[in-house]
């Protein structure tokens, strides 16, 4: 059995909340169902935040009931707030994510509440879960661990006193977020084994950007240290680009690529991922997408991790 | 004292040699210059082959005696046969690189001889150094080392034998090359540790591609297992690019961010490197250059391995 890895799709949120256009409800779901036919297994679908500050999650409730039909998906979706919270589970997420920024300015910033405000908020989402919906599962997503463009350096004794006070607090995983593309390899691996030592299996996703071209560096640095899910976006979409060619969100397609080829199993079809990456661009006519594997294509004889030969002959043309 | 890499600039001869335009001397010269300036201390300046064959190339002797005159810095050709080291040597190089095909195929496409009939030549060479030029340094470059786009997957077997070979021979150092972009972090791992505990010290540079997006994460695999000398080529130029976005070799701005980040000095400064892409952009107007570093600029607050702290503040448009 080969070592296995999973891939967590957040371009249905946090890629479709940072473009500027609005995907129309029905190629939504036929992205997901394509992300879902190429293998995904759990996907974050929308942010259960009020439409009139994110108009291009207005329909999230209806994209969650249309995702739940796939058997064997963890429907997920991030939310800032109880009533957030409320909201997804009123829909029937599977799991929300909480995010929880390790920076003050961010945390300030981004949802006008310091970070002790934000761990007690947690801990009354959890005593939510635990009266009302034992079975949803609660993910606290720590953005700015690695940096921050407000505060710059962010000390890493705050990142792990954070995690730590969000377990306590009764949350299932914590992950880390490189939310300004800041984070570089050893660090990467320093504080995920910080992490780990302090709250054990708790220890969640490693969500990183590829701002500076490190995404699948530090995604490699990370494995090293044991993590075993990752957040990506398929096409790179999301995660506060800079500029033409600085994409934010670590790509998907080259994600599942490296692991593929690295003998890492991660149960995604690379050949039907391009059929999603089809549904995407059709939902987003003209918004650049990134990747490196799509444009190269799979290598000459590419083998999966489970040994399946790839389809086709593996040239550029078929990938596309 | 901080672990130390050497960042080989192969761009004035791999990424010259393949576009399509030929960078005037003089503009060869104010690169090489900033190049220098920024902080790189060993450089491919050009390859010696026939003007017919690489009319880029014409003015390679000319290049090298104005790059001589660089304390400290090692110029370095490519030469593919005896005659190339010939005319290298009467240039004045410190190093020659030859290359020599792990690929059977490859081989008798790129230079019309098998692996044996190379391994002879680079014996040869090796004599002709040993009489009448002891001073200089003999590489051979493995190229097609983690895989050939004409005979697809190449055993690793043969890439050990070929170093030995090559060892025996007498080269100084032996690099493995992914020429063709299709390394994964696992198999770096696994054949520069193979290639060491048979060549041990000799175990020379990685060169590797960035086709798939995996060239920095490769790059950080090679140097867990003890690699140390990375050729890079600035703004990715060269190495077979295939579409738009797919560059080729492993961007120098890109992977000086990633040591010095880690806190890993490569002595070069990523203000002084812009200088430099400012100098190989008035060479070649209008050609695409790579990097997601120069785009996104450094990060607040960043701090050289040695210690310094960036110039400027580090805001992407003091960077670019």
């Amino acid at each position: 059995m080969p070592p296995q890895v999973l891939i967590s799709e957040v371009g249905p949120r946090d890629g479709l909340q940072s473009v500027k256009a609005t995907m129309p409800t029905a190629h939504k779901l036929a992205w997901i169902d394509a992300l879902f036919a190429a293998g995904l297994r759990e996907i974050e679908v929308g942010s259960f935040v009020p439409a009139r500050l994110l108009p291009q999650m207005a329909d999230v409730a209806e994209v969650v009931r249309h995702a739940l039909r796939h058997p064997g998906l963890t429907v997920m979706a991030l939310a800032p707030n109880r009533r957030g919270v409320e909201a997804a589970l009123a829909a029937g997420v599977h799991k929300v994510t909480l995010p929880v920024s390790a920076s003050e300015a961010h945390s300030l910033a981004n949802v006008r509440k310091t970070r002790a405000q934000m761990v007690d908020e947690v801990r009354e989402i959890v005593a939510l879960r635990n009266g009302q919906a034992p079975h949803l599962r609660v993910e606290a997503g720590v953005s700015t661990a690695f940096g921050c463009t407000l505060q710059g350096p962010v000390p890493e004794d705050d990142v792990v006193r954070l995690a730590a006070a969000l377990a306590e607090a009764g949350v299932d995983e914590v992950g880390l977020s490189d939310t300004t593309g800041m984070a570089n390899p050893a660090q990467v691996r320093r504080l995920f084994e910080r992490v780990r030592a302090e709250i054990g299996a708790r220890t969640g996703a490693a969500h990183l950007h590829n701002t500076r071209g490190l995404g699948l560096a530090n995604c490699l640095a990370a494995f090293d240290v044991g993590v075993r899910t990752f957040d990506s976006s398929q096409g790179g979409l999301g995660g506060c680009p800079y500029a033409p060619g600085a994409s934010g969100n670590v790509v998907t397609e080259d994600l599942v690529f490296m692991f593929e080829a690295m003998g890492i199993d991660t149960g995604i079809d690379l050949d039907q991922l391009t059929v999603a990456r089809a549904a995407l661009r059709a939902g987003l006519p003209g918004e650049p997408l990134y990747g490196m594997t799509p444009e190269a294509g799979l290598t000459r004889g590419f083998v999966y991790a489970d040994g399946r030969a790839a389809a086709g002959d593996q040239t550029r043309a078929s990938f596309r």
